[in-house]
């Protein structure tokens, strides 16, 4: 399976300059951020759904791989052509084609940047909630094959949760619209949300179609430092159980705190709350937040507008900062029930003990869904087992192994860990029915 | 594929007394809210997972179709033994498994009653949205089969967005856990919410974990009556495009009201907004909204508990109030994209003319999901011809022609007119995936 004389003939008559040959243009969509790369055989930019169409054709007839890429973010090999073929980039299509206020409904192509996406909104009183930490860089159709997420997931929830309707083309080529422009729609089994989340395997994206809501006028910023993670945790589930639904609820332990170097060394939890809605609620949910924090406390802030940014920066800056304490790292993305926090993050301080290996875990806590970091020099093989040990734990606990970032390349020997034989089975057929030749970002997921 | 006699003494073997099999017993299992009926071969009240995977063992082996069956509040015929075979209802198995508080999520067997599944919640302080106007009878297990909705769907989704994760019986026996008890997950193909939906053709559903909510402390509904149904439509979009998201936002047209004759005759469009949340913000909602509509209202009026409930009976009056208009009626649940709704309602009073017929249009117009009602005495195939007039005009218009009752039996036909043949063809193999022998629930959807 590689690109064939003819097919290359084909498809520079079909793109002309947009498609990339030469090893050093083909080299920036080698790599995405899972550290891996591939060189592909060919990079295509294509302009519309018919350039697609007919490359998916071609692709179907000469055998060759196409891989779909969004800005390449991800963090598992996903849009890496790991058994050659050709890269398909969406940097060309990246118009914003509508934005229907009084529908709240908006239409772009695969290839519009995020954040772009969330301005042009703002300017026009919209929001789009899902905000991955990529939310600068990764695409809308990136976000949508990968079903991103982000802060936001309690209160509003995931990528899925928006999409309405997708443009997609398969396999051949044929162009199908799915799904409905409506918020409701059950005609047929619901092969827009199958779409989602399948990370370039099944059909290639060329239009979605977005719920989007009103722009919550008000915003604040509640943060809180603890003396002890556990407090932190117990703190958090106060407040959601006090009936206060954060639009982003952020916990950092005591190895990312330090990493930070941003607070007292005292402080060994951080919450980071933001609520948003009308004036009235927002000031409503952060007086009853900070009742309920107030007695455990040792730091405690609001702010909202810059201010609020400066708290947020510690947050942005865990990244980086993370680099002091080991120069490499592991990281899975996992997520729990809330009630499983505290228990989760006693047995990886254990853990981390026993392998003598730090380990941060940081994230969207309000969802569960925890970044946990395993940092070290030298030490890869005990780093390894000590992530079997943590993705075990939480399968045991009743999460998942990923919550946002998905399988790729990267963490397909775990996937049968969470997903039982027949449902596998069952994945791979549908895998079969969308795509017989296995043409489409091979040798990802399974 | 008939229940043969071996499978029915295996039968009895397994279920005992709780297999029905006189004609008398089974009738109660003949009908749903279609109005057709078919008489199963013999009925089975499963207590366990167990039970039903052996069903579902001896089902492939013997090759009889089977039916699950909730309450049967279907309007599709849906959940009707059309092939023969046995049903297998859900009345015994309706136990709530587990509500979580602090995990806001809840566990339960599907035969759960939706009203009582609420109110425990309600003593809990918790809350599941989704309540279709038959939450006092249909089951937990047919909502998810159909992706049930209602009024709440603008500010709150659907079934589809509170499924987290399913226990599923496969075709053949074999018992499938499928999602996450996490708000995030994206291990693999999205199979969860593809069995949302799918009216019960792929798998037996015998176990749903849902995602919950905080219940909103408080609630206030504003009626408000126009002289015209476009000013009425008109002023919703104002409110909507006011950045304000009520709880639902239900319309009922000038023919629907002359039927329920509760308002003064000059009063042409009618709608009742719902807001819920902090008791500040319902407030502020409240406000906001008389500000926008005070101007054009006949009849504006604002309540809440008791009272409010009056305002409602308004809505509840409304399906036995038709009956006065005319004996038979054909009814669709069509959904457009918001801003179509006007055009939508000025074509179908046009359309109704023409034929010389009645149509009320009534229902969740927040999310743009209309009930069309056609109503005649003897004019059965006007009443046809205007009805594919109306999902025509739907299609033109960006709607989709189901978005909440589905397909089923009934309208099969109109299946085609939405889904192209390619996604069809998609659907069907997927079908096959499932259910190679074509036994469960046959004859629906396609
Ligand atoms: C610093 C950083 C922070 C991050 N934070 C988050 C976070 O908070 N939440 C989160 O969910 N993720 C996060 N990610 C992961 C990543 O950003 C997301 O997965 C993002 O959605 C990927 O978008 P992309 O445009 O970069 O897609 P790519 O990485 O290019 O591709 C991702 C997948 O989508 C497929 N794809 C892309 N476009 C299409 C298309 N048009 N049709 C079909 N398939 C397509 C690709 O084949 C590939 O499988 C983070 C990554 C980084 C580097
Ligand atoms: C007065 C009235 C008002 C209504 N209002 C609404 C409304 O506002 N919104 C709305 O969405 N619907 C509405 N409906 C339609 C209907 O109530 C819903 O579709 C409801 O979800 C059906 O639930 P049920 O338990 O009655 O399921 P049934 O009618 O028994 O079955 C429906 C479908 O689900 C399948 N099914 C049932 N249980 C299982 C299971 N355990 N596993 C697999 N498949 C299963 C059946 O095979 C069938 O295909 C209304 C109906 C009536 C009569």
């Amino acid at each position: 399976m590689s690109l064939s004389e003819k097919a290359r003939k084909e498809l520079r008559r079909l793109l002309g300059d947009r498609l990339l040959e030469a090893e050093s243009d083909c080299l920036v969509y080698a790599y995405d951020a899972s550290g891996r790369t591939y060189l592909p055989e060919a990079v295509a930019l294509p302009q519309n759904t018919e350039e697609v169409s007919r490359i998916l054709a071609l692709s179907y007839e000469e055998e060759f791989p196409v891989i779909p890429r969004g800005a390449g973010t991800a963090t598992t090999g996903a849009p890496l052509a790991a058994r050659g073929g050709l890269v398909v980039a969406f940097t060309l299509m990246d118009r914003i084609l509508e934005i229907n206020a009084e529908d709240l409904v908006a239409v772009v192509e695969p290839g519009v940047v995020n954040g772009r996406f969330k301005e042009k909104l703002a300017r026009r009183g919209l929001f789009y909630p899902p905000d991955p930490a990529s939310y600068r860089f990764s695409t809308i159709g990136g976000n949508v094959a990968t079903c991103a997420g982000g802060p936001r997931g309690l209160k509003y929830g995931v990528t899925r949760d928006y999409v309405l309707a997708l443009e997609a083309v398969l396999p051949g080529g044929e162009v199908l619209p799915l799904g409905t422009r409506t918020l409701k729609g059950v005609v047929g089994y619901d092969l827009t949300r199958l779409l989602v989340g399948s990370e370039g395997t099944l059909a290639v994206i060329t239009k979605i179609t977005l719920k989007v809501l009103p722009l919550p006028p008000a915003r604040a910023t509640v943060a809180a430092g603890f003396g002890s993670e556990e407090e932190a945790l117990a703190s958090l589930n106060e407040v959601l159980s006090g009936g206060l639904l954060p639009a982003a609820a952020e916990f950092m332990d005591e190895v990312t705190l330090t990493a930070t170097g941003a607070l007292e060394p005292e402080i060994k939890g951080l919450l980071l709350l933001e609520f948003d809605g009308l004036d009235s609620t927002v000031k409503e949910e952060v007086e009853k937040a900070l009742e309920i924090l107030d007695s455990r406390t040792r730091f405690l802030k609001v702010a909202s507008g810059e201010t609020a940014e400066t708290l947020w920066e510690v947050r942005r800056a865990i990244s980086p900062a993370l680099k002091k304490l080991g120069t490499r790292r592991i990281a899975d993305d996992i997520v729990l029930p809330r009630s499983k926090l505290s228990v989760f993050v006693r047995e990886v301080r254990a853990l981390s003990k026993d392998f003598g290996l730090r380990v941060a875990c940081f994230g969207h806590a309000g969802d569960g869904n925890l970044h946990v970091n395993i940092l070290f020099d030298e030490e890869k093989e005990g780093a390894e087992s000590l992530r079997e040990r943590i993705l075990s734990l939480v399968l045991s606990l009743s999460g998942t192994i990923s919550g946002e970032h998905g399988i790729g390349l990267t963490k397909r020997a775990y996937l049968p860990w969470e997903i039982p034989p027949r449902a596998l089975s069952l994945m791979r057929e549908i895998k079969k029915v969308f795509d017989p030749k296995g043409l489409l970002n091979p040798g990802k997921i399974f």
